[in-house]
Parts: structure tokens; C-alpha cells; sequence
């Protein structure tokens, strides 16, 4: 007999209207772009034609994520399942970075460093200014929480893991199927708790946008069955990678 | 001093593909048409032009609603609020009318019994029947429910008011803004409940689509303080109102 396992769906919203522009986006709200609008809906459509039913959605505070799971959902008539929303699943702070053009931070600070505030584990970018243009100090939806002015990776998954364990374990051991809807870093520092990926090995995967990535994780340990997880449409993912690890080139 | 109220805010949600066919729809769970998806964005607008802030949304397990609020809240720059769902606030059950011609019925059962049928307050539409095209006992959202297989608008507010008690009047009390984004029938019983309407008045009480109507509520009695509460667009909703009493003619 097989073990039983829990299904997890992780889905990276759709293009939004900065990773079009290349600027760092971080926390910034900006909305999906009319190509992530339809990445979000194609999502959806390939959980119902592979049978991949929802029973909760968990989303960031931030409206491309949130837009994708509403479009997703709603292709996938799975609109009206119980939602939940947490900051601790948004995107890494890109501190003073948010709003700055990619290929202009690269060209003034150099690859070296403009690949370290990319891709390293542990070193994040310079902190926001408070009261700055880019900044959420004075933003209601985190008052009173503990929000950071700039992360690393590192810092993305030690802020995730309490709502990880908190939130979305219960409901997993529950039995229920859980999507995920939220952001190339906060997923991967789910696939990195997940999959046990070392530091460096995490700085190069990527997860594409719009596609779900489908985890089976074993009732006891919570270790995926299918290590890396199942992408819905594998040949898009492996375009879309390479495409994401292109960016600022 | 002012005394302290709450403040509820109803949306009926915008156009669906058939209220513009003039189909009964009840629970069949049809799509916003594209003016109804255009209305749900002005409704979120009317709110942050007033800054009426949701700190809540209850929604019904309808799509036409769910996307309405979905819509509307990210207008609004409140998407990102707290969301639940339930099938309480769905709309009225139309029975055996379900994915009938509103004109066909009136010219097979005449003017009295489509009346009748349309805005008495407690008769009933024809059941549904079990397994039909249009019924919805084998819809996975609703199972282990006491789903009703046709109502008036009476049985709504019965069905409806459960909802209202157990779970939105505790957020009233926690001193949130309370959104409900729902349909026109159970948003009429909820304004029956709240402004004490009789049964006979509340047949000419018809709210329009995609306005916001905002209630003050008094903190002890929870009764407004603006009864009939406020339209965000009052002119709007004068015509509306008007159009909404000629469906079916």
C-alpha cells in the first residue's frame, strides 16, 4: 500500500507590470501585467485538467499574488474555498533596492555585487529609508507587525517558516490540498525547507511564473515523495527558468 | 458626543452573463458579464473616493460575487483584507425556475404567478429536481449542508440569518468595517432584518447592482442610525433601482 501522502501546490503569480519594466519590485503592490493576467488564468486551467483540487488558498498581501490565486481559482472552479492571507508570504524585501531598474544597479554597483543582492543567501541589499517613496512603514495592512526594511533569502525563509508551521502544516495535516499563491522567493524558501537545499544550491533555482508546482509530501515527515515537486506543464517550466535566470542580462 | 456606530457595507454584486440574458439564476453560478465586471471596479472606487475602508469581506460561494468583491476591494487598495465565504449568502434559491427565460415563465404562468413567484415573501418557487441540469446537490462546495432545493425570500432570511449573528455581527463588535458582498436577495434580507421592513414593503425594496450602500449601525442595538442606510453613488442608484423593477417586463 502506498504511504499516504498530503498534495501542495505552490504557484509564483503571474508577470507583473515590474518584472516587465525590470525594476525591483520586492513589497511594492504593483499589479499583474496583461501577459500575468493570463499566465494566472492558464495556472488554473492546468490545476483542473489535471485534477488538482484546492481546498484552501494561502496568499501574501500583495495583489499580484493575491490577483493570480483569484484568477487561478477561478478557472479552476475553485473560487469559493476558504482563503488566508499573511505578510510572512510575500516577496523578499529588496530594501533600498524597490523601484530601481536592474540593469541600472548592475551597471552602477557591478556584477559581482549585483549578483550577491540577488542571489546570495544571506547578504541583503541596503535598508529602505523609512517615510522613503518605495517604503511600507506607513502602510495599514503591516501595522503592527514585525516587517523587515531589506532581506536576503535567508531572512525570507525565517519569517515564513512560523506562518509554515503555524498556518499551513495544520491545514495540510488536515488533509486538505493547499495552494500556495506568492512569490519567487517565498516559494523558494519553501523548496528550500522542503527539499533541504543547501545555501549555494538554492542561488540558482528558479521557479517560473504561473505554472504550479505540485509537491506530495509524506503524511509523517513532511518530506516531498516527489523531491523538487511536479511542475503541471513541465515543458513551460524549463522555458520559463531559463527565462528567469536571464533577468538583468 | 456622537454615539459610537459600526459601519456594514452591502454590495450587490455587478451584471452577470445572465441577468443580461434575463435568466433565472439562483444558484447556478454564472459569470460577471463584462459591464458587471466594470461595475464591481466602480463600486471599489465609490469606496476609496468616500474612504470607506473594509477591514473584512463575507462573500457567498457564488463567483459573480466573489469576483465583485475581488474586484471591487483591489479598487479599492483593500485587497489585501481578511476574506470568508459561505454559502448562507448565496442568492435566493430559484427551485425549478433555475435556467429558465424570466419572460418565458411570465407568459407560461402569467403575470400573478411570476409575481408571485418573483416578490411574495414567503412562496416558493417548484423545487428543484435531485440530478438536474441546474441543481446543485452534487456540487462538492455545499456538501454536508442543509442546501434548500428552492426558496422565498423568507427562507433566505432564515438561512441567511445564522451567518449574520455567528459570524459578521462579531466582527461588527470587534469595531471592524464589514463588507458584504452578496446578491439581491440576500442582501434584501439582511436590509429586512436591519431596517425592520414588513413583509409586504420589502416587496418593492429592490437593490442595485454594484453600488455600495453603506449602513451606520448603533453599537448597542446594532440598528442603523441611517435608516434605509446611504448609497456612495445616490443618483446612480435611483436609476438602477428603477431598471432592476423592470427586469422581467
Amino acid at each position: 500500500m502506498d504511504p499516504m501522502t498530503y498534495t501542495l501546490v505552490l504557484l509564483r503569480h503571474g508577470e507583473s507590470e515590474w518584472n516587465a519594466k525590470n525594476l525591483f519590485t520586492g513589497w511594492v503592490d504593483v499589479p499583474l501585467s496583461e501577459k500575468g493576467t493570463a499566465e494566472a488564468t492558464r495556472g488554473g486551467e492546468l490545476l483542473k485538467e489535471s485534477g488538482v483540487t484546492p481546498d484552501v488558498v494561502h496568499t501574501s498581501l500583495l495583489r499580484r499574488a493575491i490577483n493570480t490565486a483569484n484568477l487561478a481559482l477561478d478557472a479552476a472552479d475553485r473560487h469559493w474555498i476558504p482563503v488566508k492571507r499573511n505578510w510572512r508570504l510575500n516577496e523578499r524585501h529588496y530594501g533600498d533596492l524597490q523601484g530601481k531598474d536592474k540593469k541600472q544597479v548592475r551597471d552602477q554597483y557591478g556584477e559581482e555585487q549585483f549578483m550577491l543582492w540577488r542571489r546570495s543567501y544571506d547578504v541583503p541589499p541596503p535598508e529602505i529609508a523609512l517615510g522613503s517613496e518605495f517604503s511600507q512603514d506607513a502602510d495599514v495592512r503591516y501595522a503592527g507587525e514585525p516587517i523587515p526594511r531589506a532581506e536576503a533569502l535567508k531572512q525570507v525563509l525565517d519569517r515564513a517558516l512560523p506562518y509554515w508551521d503555524g498556518e499551513i502544516v495544520p491545514d495540510l495535516r488536515a488533509g486538505k490540498t493547499v495552494l500556495v499563491a506568492a512569490h519567487g522567493n517565498s516559494l523558494r524558501a519553501i523548496v528550500k525547507h522542503l527539499d533541504g537545499v543547501d545555501d549555494q544550491t538554492i542561488a540558482g533555482l528558479n521557479i517560473p511564473t504561473g505554472i504550479p508546482l505540485v509537491y506530495e509530501l509524506d503524511e509523517e515527515t513532511l518530506k516531498p515523495t516527489n523531491p523538487g515537486g511536479t511542475y503541471l506543464d513541465p515543458e513551460a517550466a524549463k522555458d520559463a527558468i531559463a527565462a528567469v535566470a536571464n533577468q538583468g542580462k
